[in-house]
Order: structure tokens, then C-alpha cells, then sequence
């Protein structure tokens, strides 16, 4: 979304006409990687995932910290919408850990390793809509690249031991599709076991693994609802996956 | 000093270490135009001036807001220093009108419109340090690129009806040289009559003019003090220039 610019202002206004407290939390791979592209810097993957390198981390922090999120953050304000843009250096809102280099070394890609959620709240209860970019820090000085979908489950669980919280996932697709080459096979609903069955049946696969374990173990930290969908889902509820406990 | 990465670390100790509650404010013009040459942008100056192009606010955005802003944050986190990296969008703490393309289209640079002191003073009573890069916003959606300088004294002024401000300008000198070829020609003290007649004498030039109008804007607006110099300045008062109405 975040690449197709009458996608990503019809998605922000959307999201700017929630009445609620809310947090938009956005990626932006491709734009890196076109940046990269054009630098002559090489994006490196391993098994579909980016390893970060220390010139992909500066072209990262530049494009999601930088670029993606303070055009986000004007086009929210022009509808008035009152978001402040954060990397989880700011006041020291997401702290992570390098990920271990063995036995894939993935760079500078940090882990959560704790959500600050009374500063989210602070400004949450002052009325203002934090925007997140998938830059943490390790509290020694060091940003680190961390997965997008893994924030926003990092986040969400924070928040729901004292608000009552809705996760949910936009991306192109409607939904989760029970077969890839079909785009009206979403799976409506999906708990845990039937979760387990589309994996042993082999329906689950490349990114959207790591998307639905994020969403189950937000579920499992008190979440009360994860969707799945185009953002047709922020403010309607079209075709979409919804995943419950 | 951005660009001399011990240089900043050494700055950035010092400033943590104040103990008051404080403001950092940076520029980053020579890694834009370092990045615009590796794209192949060209860097478009008139008088010593950048002038904006759409490549060129891309650039700016991700270098100012992104890869110098979070790296200065992470460093002041590392410090003990609970920074906040803030571009003007951000709460929409500063509104820049885009000046006017006559006599000269400056492209998407903006002048300080409005200051949202409330937000800044109540990021500093929560214990928060904001960190400012020079890209502001007009509240319907544009990003634009506008002087560190003046976002300092328009920051300067918007809080010295509250507080007690003091308005420091940190660059590679000792302070205003009375001769620009000799480093220990230092003007230690500049009142509004001395300014006046160095301009005359020719003795005022190139960046130094505008940087002296923002000294003393800020100093008409009721800031205590200004001073300019090296990075020394900052907890010591060594050699410098200070600056009084």
C-alpha cells in the first residue's frame, strides 16, 4: 500500500476517520529495496527475509524512519488527524536485541525485547496517533531493522491488559486465501486448530507463516481481535480473515 | 559535526549531560547533497541557498528526519538522555507556509508559520528531550525543507515567554571571526550597534548574516542569551561569541 500513493490516501483516510484511539504501525521493503537498487547496494535474502547489512540499515532508517513515515505523518495531520511518527528509539518506545548470528546472520535485525506502553498511552490519552516505523533500537546506541508485523503484535500486547484492543493486518489481499491462485478462497475464520490444520495441509506459506504466528501470539497476550484484509477492513467489515483464540 | 561521527559523539555527551531540561535542533545539508550526488540529483544552489526540487525533499526527508535524527536520538538514548527525534509534522508541532516562488522558486522550502510550544513544553515536563531536524510541514500534507537555524530561534522564541531560553548555535568555529582567515579572531561579545556596524564594515558575510538575523530575532523575542561557537560552548564557556540586544 504504502508504494501506490492513491492506495495509501485512500487507506490513510480510512484509518484518520477511526473515532478511536489508534496506532498505525507501516513497513516499506520495496521502497528500500528500489533505494538500494539505485545506490548499487545489494539486498541480501535469506529464506524470503532481509538481511539487513550496515549500509541497508542507513537506507532502511532513511526510508521508513525518514521518508514513509513523515509523508504519512503530514497526509494524517492534513486530515486532521493528529499523529506523531516514532522509531522505537523515540523516548525509548521499543527496545530489541540483535538477533543472534548464528546460525543466520541477519545483520543489524533486532528482536523486541520490551514495549514502553505508558509512553504509547501518554500519547494515546493526549489525543495523539502515534505512527510507527519497523526501526528499533537496542538502548546502547545501536538502531536496529525489526519486522513490521512483529511490532504491531509487540505493540498491540502491551496495550491489552488495559484497553481492550483490535489488531489488524492490511495488506493487497482480502484475507488469508485457502489457495494463492485464487483470490475469492479467503478463510473467513481461523482459531488455533484450524490455524494447525492449514499448516499440516501445506496452505500456509512464505510470508504469511510469520504473519498469523504474530497474530496468534498477540491473541494469546490478551488481544481481543486480529483481521486480516485489504483496507476495506479498517472501517467496514467486508470479506476478510478474522483469527480468534 | 554531523558529518564527523566522533566529533557528534563527543557533542552529543556534552549536551546529554546538561542538566536543565533541553532542545536539540540539527541541519545535515552536506550528507543530502553527499546522497543527491550518489543518485545523481543535482544539488541546485542559488546564493548559498539549496533550492528544493521533488528528488531533492525526498532526500532531505530521509537524510534530516531519518538517518541524522534517529541516529542522534539512539546515541542520546545510549546517554541516558530520553530523546524524542520530532520533524514539524510530528503533532504538528511546526507549521511552514512555502515561500513564495517569486523572486527566486526556492522549490518546497518552507518559512516557520506557527511554533505548538504547548506540545514541545509538554514533552519537556514529561522529562522528554526533543531532538528537531530542519523538515516541517503546511498542515495540508507537504513536506518542506527549512532552515535549522531559524527552526532554532523560532523554537527559541515560541518557549521565552515561559521559560528562561538560552539559544546556542554549535558549528566548526570558535565563534564570529572578525577575519575569516584567522581562528582566533573571535568577536566575544556582539550587541545590536556592533552588528550593525560589522555589517557595514563588510565583515559579516556569506552564512554568517542569516545566522546573526536569527540570533537576533530570537534575542528580540525575549531569549536570554544566544551564543555561538564550538561545541565547548555547550557546558563550558570557553572562548565564544555571545550575542546581547
Amino acid at each position: 500500500m504504502i508504494d501506490n500513493p492513491l492506495l495509501l490516501a485512500d487507506t490513510l483516510e480510512r484509518f484518520a476517520a477511526l473515532p478511536q484511539a489508534k496506532i498505525l504501525i507501516h513497513g516499506g521493503g520495496k521502497l528500500a529495496t528500489q533505494l538500494n537498487a539505485k545506490l548499487g547496494i545489494e539486498t541480501q535474502m535469506h529464506q524470503g527475509r532481509r538481511i539487513t547489512t550496515t549500509d541497508d540499515l542507513d537506507v532502511v532508517t532513511m526510508v521508513y524512519a525518514g521518508l514513509i513515515n513523515k509523508k504519512v505523518v503530514s497526509q494524517l495531520q492534513a486530515l486532521d488527524c493528529n499523529a506523531i511518527g516514532l522509531s522505537g528509539c523515540d523516548a525509548n518506545v521499543i527496545v530489541s536485541k540483535k538477533r543472534d548470528p548464528n546460525p543466520v546472520d541477519f545483520g543489524f535485525v533486532g528482536d523486541v525485547e520490551r514495549v514502553n506502553a505508558e509512553t504509547i498511552e501518554a500519547l494515546l490519552t493526549a489525543q495523539m496517533t502515534p505512527v510507527f516505523c519497523a526501526i528499533t533500537h537496542d538502548g546502547e546506541g545501536q538502531l536496529l531493522n525489526t519486522n513490521a508485523d512483529t511490532i504491531s503484535a509487540e505493540i498491540a500486547r502491551s496495550l491489552a491488559t488495559a484497553w481492550d484492543v483490535e489488531l489488524l493486518y492490511c495488506f493487497e489481499k482480502k484475507g488469508v486465501l485457502e489457495d494463492v491462485t485464487d483470490e475469492n478462497s479467503v478463510v473467513e475464520y481461523i482459531h488455533t486448530a484450524k490455524y494447525h490444520a492449514l499448516k499440516q495441509e501445506g496452505k500456509i506459506h512464505d510470508g504469511m507463516l510469520p504473519k498469523l504466528d504474530n497474530c496468534f501470539y498477540a491473541l494469546e497476550g490478551g488481544v481481543s481481535q486480529v483481521i486480516i484484509g485489504d483496507n476495506n477492513i479498517i472501517n467496514q467489515r467486508t470479506i476478510c480473515t478474522k483469527l480468534t483464540q
